[in-house]
């Protein structure tokens, strides 16, 4: 097993689903990363909180292994508050607030024994900080980014450095489609590939996600789920789960790539089983077990012999 | 190999795509879904077309083998006209114009022979004819139906009717939501199920196909293009393959079921590829054997052993 860094935010959040609603309850994507790698590898997380932050999130994770010397609190300051409502089939969601509060003068400063580490997962911030991490990580063989639409609009020049200098890029479809100014998603992560990194996972939804690499397709689908509580979270959960178990196998072929996808497909569902952290908090390694080996049901048929009939 | 069945629209379209136009040129839910099951078996077509529909595309068909008696044609009158534009991302399209013309007298008479065919897709018509039809196989043992909001709109008595009979209920994603009233696309899929039919299958454009029945749960991904040229006739040729594999090695278990979504997705891979039926008449078994592999390989991990580490 091999370290990783997590960076990103960590928030208050408050939602609205179809199914209920959520005020002011820990989140952020460090946050849902960090717990869903702690599952399966011991994450070194970076971030910044304020006094607001509750202490049991902290302690949660300590619990599960996360090394925190990586996590700034600032005492008389508010953490980073999101607030969002959900459409009637969770397909997209609306910002009613963003306070971007001790977030705004986030400059993550990487402890010592943090450099050494070679995973890297970094979570969606202004690209500028993306950059300052990876000027700070002496030995990363694999670093994922996540990034969206805000950056890709404002800050292009930031983020084709960052996307020139990480292994994977972690973009939901539409991004993708914004990034290389195409509809068809098939070409347009080629375009992305084109821009770097030597993979492009495409994040889409309820619909699964897709590997995309100049030697490599893949497509996983969503884990089926009756109740599904609160998205939020899920695509850092994803990505958590991925950079978890590829830091456990220390492994970066394409096969394990594709266990990645399905392991962080698989903690992504139980992320989305509750608001905050309540859905990963219940899960456990031989529930993720059962639930991947369900995945591998989901997807399989058999060959078909047609010529010969 | 069986006999199938196929009953619909046969007509001429006028498309726009992103990539290209095509003007009045041959289409309709029925002609798409019998030169696709062509590849695989021998289609019995049902349908009403007017003089201005090209002979060619019926010397086409009966060249793959399809029996044409049930086709009938009315002279001096003008064959099912549809004219749509494809949204820049073709996720979704507007209707211009739709001219039933002889399709509106449509009242299908099965040729005997037919009567004793043991499969049967049932394209998107008004439900009452497709209970018509129903009323004349003696001997189906898998039906298959797809349908449209319009219809559930306003037929949902025929057309809950309809779903008590067949076996298998072909739907789009947004048309499930619909059919069940619910956003979750699972539990709108079992609620289905509980209308009737054994099998659902939920189609979702580019993101590829979902079968759900109370013993099994399987999806595939599209077939990846570089180009994509006209989604015109994709669901169809989907459900034409889907059809004609069943009929070809006359099974219905679960798995060839599962076999049947993967041939086809790969059917409709080569639909899509052309306007009208140019991309199905490129296609051939070599080839689908060729892709359906490609689609195996594009889904396949490895197991995941966690707890023994």
């Amino acid at each position: 097993m091999s370290d990783v860094v997590i960076v990103g935010s960590m928030a208050l959040d408050s939602v609205q689903t179809p199914f209920g609603s959520a005020d002011r309850v820990v989140g952020g994507a460090a946050t849902y990363a960090s717990v869903a790698a702690s599952l399966l590898a011991a994450p070194q997380v970076v971030g910044v909180v304020g006094a607001d932050f509750p202490q049991e999130a902290l302690a949660l994770l300590a619990e599960r292994g996360a090394d925190l010397e990586g996590v700034e609190r600032v005492p008389d300051a508010k953490s980073f508050y999101w607030s969002g409502v959900y459409d009637y089939d969770l397909a997209g969601r609306e910002s009613l607030v963003t306070e971007l509060n001790v977030f705004a003068e986030f400059h993550p400063v990487l402890p010592e024994r943090y450099r050494e580490s070679r995973y890297c997962f970094l979570a969606n911030i202004q690209p500028q900080v993306q950059l300052a991490v990876l000027d700070q990580l002496n030995d990363a063989c694999f670093v994922m980014c996540d990034t969206m639409d805000y950056w890709i609009e404002s800050e292009p020049a930031a983020l084709a450095e960052v996307l020139g200098r990480v292994d994977l890029a972690l973009l939901n479809d539409s991004e993708v489609r914004q990034l290389a100014g195409t509809p068809n998603l098939g070409r347009a992560a080629e375009r992305v590939l084109e821009m770097g990194p030597r993979w492009v996972v495409v994040k889409k939804g309820e619909y699964g996600a897709t590997l995309v690499s100049d030697d490599d397709l893949f497509t996983v689908p969503s884990y089926p789920l009756p109740n599904v509580v609160d998205p939020t979270g899920a695509g850092d959960s994803f990505a958590g789960g991925m950079i978890g178990l590829l830091a456990r196998e220390d492994n970066c072929c394409n096969m394990n790539l594709r266990r990645a996808m399905a392991s962080g497909t698989v903690i992504a569902s139980a992320a989305i089983e509750g608001f905050s952290l309540g859905g990963l908090q219940r899960l456990d390694l031989a529930e993720i077990e059962r639930r991947y080996e369900t995945l591998r049901e989901i997807v399989r048929f058999e060959a078909l012999e047609l010529q010969n009939l």
